[in-house]
Order: C-alpha cells, then structure tokens, then sequence
C-alpha cells in the first residue's frame, strides 16, 4: 500500500493474497446475487438449489480470510495503511458473508414462489431493476476497494438513498396488489422479503463502501451524512 | 485474560477498559430495545422520539471502541488470547451498531402505527413475547462476553431458533388478519418490519456468541450447525 513504510517482499505478497482473496469472494458474492434473481424470474429450481447450495462456498472464504488476517496481525504487526487495510478486510468480509446470506434467502423465497400458482404473481421488473442498483454497487465498492477509489466509493453512497427508494416504491405496488386481491397477500410477502434482502444488499454495499473511505482517508464515516463524505472525499 | 503471557500493567488495564465499553455499549443498546417495544405499545411519541435520538450515542460508543481497538493493536501488538479478545470486539460492536439500528427502525414503525387508528391494530403480545426472547438473548451473549462463558454463547445460538419461530407465527398471524380485512394490510405490514426487526436482534446476538465460542476456543463456529457449537463448548 502506497505510503507504508514496511519493505518485506514477502509481507507485500501477504497483503496482495488477502487483497486477491477478497475481491473474488466479492466476485462469488455478486455472481450468487444475481443466480438467485434469474432464477427467480425463470422459475429455474435447479439453479435455486444451486445458490442455496454454494453459499458455503462463500462462508468458507470469510473464514479462511479472516484466519489470514489474524496470521497477518500476529507476525507481520502492521502498523498505519497496513493495519487499517486489515481492519478494513474484517469488517468487508463480515458484510459480503451477510450479502451471501440475502442471496440465499432470495434463492429460497423463490422455491417457495415456485411451488405457487404463477397467474397471481406480479411482475418482477421492478425487483429486477432494484436488484441491478444493488449489483452495480456491489461492483462499485468492491472496485473503490481495489483502487482505493474514494469518489467510486461516494457514489455508493449516494446509491443506496435510490435502492431505499426502490424499497418502498416496491412495497406501495405491492400493498396496492393485496388490497385489491387478498388472496395474493401470501404470494406478496415472499416478493417483499426478495425486495428487503435487496434494500439490505444495497446497505451491506455502502457499509463497505465506507470502509473504503476509512481505509485511504483514515476518517470513520460511517455515521455522517452523504454530504459530509463527498465534502471528505473531495479534501 | 487467562493463559496469556503479557505482564504490563497497564496493557492490562487498556484491554479491561475495553472490555468495559463493549459492555456499557451493550446495556445502552438493550435499553434502546427495550424502550423502542414499550414505545410501540403504549403509544409514547416522546419516548419514541427519544430512542431515535439516541441512536447517535450508540455510533459514538461504536467509532471510540474501534479506535482504541487500533491503538492496542498498533502500540501493543497482542497474540493469541489477546489478538482473538480485539478481534471479537470489533466484530461484536459492529453487531451491537446493527442491533441499535433494528431499535431506531422499532421506534419509527411505531410512530408511524401511533399515527392510525388504533381500532385496526393487532394486539402486541406476541411482538413483546418475541423482544423478550430477542433481549434474553442479548443480555446472555454480553455476560456470555464478560465472564468468557460457553454454555451461555449455546444456548443464545440454540434461543434463535426460537425467535426465528415467533417471526414466523406473527407472521402466519398477520396474513390471517390481513385476509379477514384488507384495510389492515399496511397497518399490518409496519407490524411484520417490527417482528422481522426483532428477528434481526437475535441474529446478531447469535453472531455475539458466536465470537465468544471463538474467542474461548480460538475455533470458528459462524457456519457450523448448533449441535457442532454444543459438543465444541462441552470439550
């Protein structure tokens, strides 16, 4: 990391590897994400099982970089950058583990959709599109992560105000759809818990968006406002 | 702590008056709870507006613990025992963040619901059944951290199931009432973010625990089943 002053070779491959190893489990992460909305707008189970299946794939990377860091923090002791590079690698992992978590839960709301009739159901457009805000962020964080791109990691920020908003537009269709019909209102509480899972991607993705500012500014900003961290990420 | 080697006073004295921090965050956290379900049951504006406000005073409590956290490991760089006692604590403050975060919504759910009338509500019992359980196991994996108890972090990981049980039968119960009446269905669905905001608490409390059965056992126990963590914590 530029500005640290430690010059083992070894230890510089050391922080690479967790580097590496993250960003492919973000890569694993996003991929699981977006399985488990085509399989729900298909209707294809065995791609449902499929998620459900690999999200241990997802678990076993949080442990094994999480045992990295520690191996990291014991020998190498790294102090500055170094240090909040690995902080910062804790905390993402715990929030892509968890985003691995709603992938699956979208997966199993969807076998469970499966099994109904399909005439009641509403369309997916909108959760598709929700869903594509929450992708794009993931990329974004896992990208402002790599390049320690602040202005990359502000927009995440600033994304997140719209998947709220696609949240609750989502729920105003859907409470509409149940009044006029309730017996869709089973069926429309599964979509909504997909629409929430979606709304809590988008959170987990600005949670490791704000790392990142942490990471290269050394500033929490996890509790101030989007204003405050452009002002921040402008300095 | 116990088995390891460091003798300086005064390391010693930062790692308690972490450990004390966590705690004192870990009581703030549960009054917010505790607060933002009697608010939603008596219907107090005030104390709803209060819990809100305070949220602030948990994100406080979260950045100051964090930052002594890096200065330890900078200025003392720990092992073992005492690398795995830093590491749960930022984990475990991230979940108690999270966890103050489930209360604020608790407390604006309820506002909104004070605004309607109140001849459509569903009795609250079962929301307060639920939070008792969900605060049961907040309190066990605090003391569970405080007294490096095992048997108590299983029985939180065993409790969840519970709570998940209680989500799914408010649940059940709220599609039945939302069926009988669809001019309930909004009203409703504020209730059903409230059951799943409790369902929410005691996922991270069972994530609590769980880092202490890692920070006992230094083994993880986050993607194992119950019966694993129970013959762990029985070895």
């Amino acid at each position: 990391m530029a500005g640290s002053e430690h010059t083992s070779k070894q230890f510089d491959a050391e922080l690479e590897a967790v580097r590496a190893r993250v960003l492919q489990m973000g890569g694993l992460v996003e991929s699981q994400i977006r399985l488990a909305v085509e399989s729900l707008i298909s209707g294809d189970v065995a791609l449902m099982n499929r998620v459900i299946e690999d999200d241990h794939r997802v678990n076993a990377l949080e442990v094994e970089i999480d045992e990295s860091c520690n191996r990291i923090l014991v020998r190498r002791q790294p102090a500055a950058g170094d240090l909040r590079m690995i902080t910062t690698v804790i905390k993402t992992i715990t929030d892509l583990e968890r985003i691995g978590d709603e992938a699956e839960k979208i997966a199993r709301m969807a076998k469970l959709l499966s099994q109904k009739d399909r005439l009641y159901l509403p369309r997916y457009n909108e959760i598709k599109h929700a869903s594509d805000i929450a992708l794009d962020m993931l990329r974004k964080s896992l990208d402002a992560f790599a390049r320690l791109d602040l202005s990359t990691a502000a927009q995440v920020v600033r994304q997140d105000e719209q998947v709220d908003e696609e949240f609750r537009s989502i729920m105003r269709y859907l409470i509409t759809f149940m009044m006029e019909d309730p017996r869709t209102i089973s069926t429309s509480l599964e979509i909504l818990f997909v629409a929430k899972a979606i709304e809590r991607i988008g959170d987990h993705a600005k949670n490791m968006s704000e790392y990142v500012v942490y990471m290269v500014k050394g500033r929490d900003v996890r509790h101030v406002t989007v204003e405050e961290i452009e002002r921040e990420v402008l300095e």
